[in-house]
């Protein structure tokens, strides 16, 4: 298979390696090769070349089985007057290859419930699936800018919102059956449309799952107060991107949690949701789990290999098992020192 | 002095009759009269005369020194197709008084540290204000619809955001010292004009504030994950409704949360920041704490009568203390037990 790596800004040079390594291990294990083909996004593509996605990444990735990306932008790169950000380049790549679908599963790990700030007691049996939807929304209408205002225009057309949902309750099918779709109805155009395509897809073609609506305001409550009860949860863009991060407390670490984001057929594209962390950028410490299971992540949705993909899943599970730890799970190691140990237990 | 009372939908009329009698009784205490106006809005106001905010309603709070609020429209009232909805009332209300700070303290009260999903350490010694801006952003942006899409504008003026930061960093001086400014500044123009003006104000005139930026994403998971480290936390329109919702983990329950909206001068609306809550609504169950410690606001902000103030709030702590609970914080009391216990403490 082609797999095309883009370890992009910060630390994403040093999660990706961690990953690569790990898929050409999964690899050798079950016979089989991954050509892998690095390219420039995000500022690294910035600084080399002046754009943020350069053709040849896109004509790349358009060709790829996967991709797999460690992280784009950050503070140091927050350039506010820039017209050329690197965050643009995610955002491109995203709509260009039609991925609609983020998958953000949440799943705690019991060895890492001392690093959430939630009561241990409610992460028992935590797991839920954020169904985000990536290219529409805010995030991709028109923007104004003049000396005196700005504005941002929130868009969704009936058919973005139908799909994603489709997705959401096929996703739930194969899970616990139930579905939660977040909007802010009571006030926004665009969230009571959600509610009504939603609604709709829902009454004629999933009868089977069950729905529920939550205001995006509640839901940032419900989500921690009461997290077992949620099976997949989808919504807009700029709230999941919001819900996402807030999620991740329930995992003890952003550095754990990876991401599929999937269009109708075509290539997936495979990353970790936490950011180029700047801060600790270059220092061998940033934490790889996150890029690793994004990797189980694209063996199981790009390559249709579930025992592959099982294979990372349960030697990360084992690695935590053994409290191997990052310093944002409270460990004292580094990015190798842990991908030796998952590499370790893969089998 | 004159208050309008608007008690509105679901709970609302339950706890703002807890809210008046603490009124009135600290008036007595202190040798006030308060003269209270009700006056209808929301869901009420349309099923009796077709309008969310009747222009009677309107006119008195104009004429009033403060406006308490109970809560308008909830999923009963949720008719999507409707053209007028019990939410509109409260947001013009809002947009016509010219409210455009919403201030929403949280300061966990340490016998309802049960009540949170935090981990208890994590909330000894938190304190933090909100300031949520209220009149502006996609609430209020033009609404779009089609047969096949949806559109809602974002947009923020210079002039809006200028006196919103102000409001912030002036608050921040008369406290720690200490604002941090939320925003999407990695992705839309509205929060780079946000993110520009608020550094500008703050380098020309709060040298003597600290001020720091978090991403909207980030600023979810280090609320909760760091909540001591906060002050002030100043934010648009649509990212203060999510992160005050969440934040109210920290404080148990979103029922013991109060807030102040305010502008330039002029009257100053004060409401909880929980909804109609039409599930438990007429059962006499409400927890009344956040509309009585929203009448602690008015008397601060509106009135000026600061002991007047500080008395409902240790009346309100002193119930806490003896674990004078409704449902939501793990008790068996009802909204008037609770408020009897309040009265009780008042001294
Ligand atoms: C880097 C940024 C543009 C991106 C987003 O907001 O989508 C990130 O926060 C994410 O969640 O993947
Ligand atoms: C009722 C609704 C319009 C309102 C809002 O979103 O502003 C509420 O959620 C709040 O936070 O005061």
């Amino acid at each position: 298979a082609e797999i095309v790596v883009l370890p992009g800004d910060g630390v994403g040079p040093e999660v990706t390696r961690a990953a690569t390594r790990v898929l050409a291990e999964v690899g050798a294990h079950h016979g089989h090769t991954f050509a892998i083909h690095p390219h420039l996004i995000g500022g690294a593509a910035i600084d080399a070349c002046g754009e943020p996605l350069p053709a040849d990444t896109l004509a790349a990735c358009r060709r790829a089985d996967a991709v797999l990306l460690g992280a784009v932008g950050g503070p140091q790169r927050a350039n506010l007057q820039a017209t050329v950000r690197p965050e643009q380049g995610l955002l491109a790549l995203r709509k260009e290859l039609g991925l609609y679908a983020n998958l953000r599963p949440v799943k705690p790990h019991p060895a890492a419930l001392d690093a959430s700030p939630i009561k241990p007691h409610l992460l028992v049996g935590v797991d839920l699936l954020v169904v985000r939807e990536l290219t529409g929304g805010i995030y991709f209408g028109d923007k104004q800018r003049s000396a005196t205002a700005a504005s941002d225009l929130c868009e969704y057309s009936v058919a973005e919102v139908e799909r994603v949902i489709r997705r959401a309750c096929k996703l739930a099918r194969a899970r616990r059956g139930k579905v939660v779709s977040v909007d802010k109805a009571n006030v926004l155009e665009t969230s009571r449309l959600w509610r009504e395509v939603a609604t709709r897809v829902h009454a004629e073609e999933f009868a089977d799952v069950q729905l529920e609506h939550q205001l995006v305001d509640s839901m940032a409550m419900h989500l921690l107060a009461r997290p077992r009860e949620f099976d997949v949860i989808v919504t807009e863009n700029m709230f999941g991107d919001i819900l996402t991060d807030e999620a991740a407390l329930l995992a003890g670490s952003l550095g754990l949690l990876p991401s599929a984001s999937l269009g109708d057929g075509g290539v997936g594209l495979y990353e970790p949701i936490h950011g180029s962390a700047p801060d600790i950028a270059g220092r061998g410490i940033a934490n790889p789990y996150a890029a690793i299971l994004s990797v189980a992540m694209l063996l199981r949705h790009s390559l249709r290999l579930e025992d592959e993909a099982a294979a990372v899943e349960q030697a990360v599970s084992r690695a935590l098992d053994a409290h191997v730890f990052t310093a944002d799970l409270g460990g004292t190691l580094g990015t190798e020192a842990v991908t030796d140990a998952v590499l370790a237990q893969l089998q």
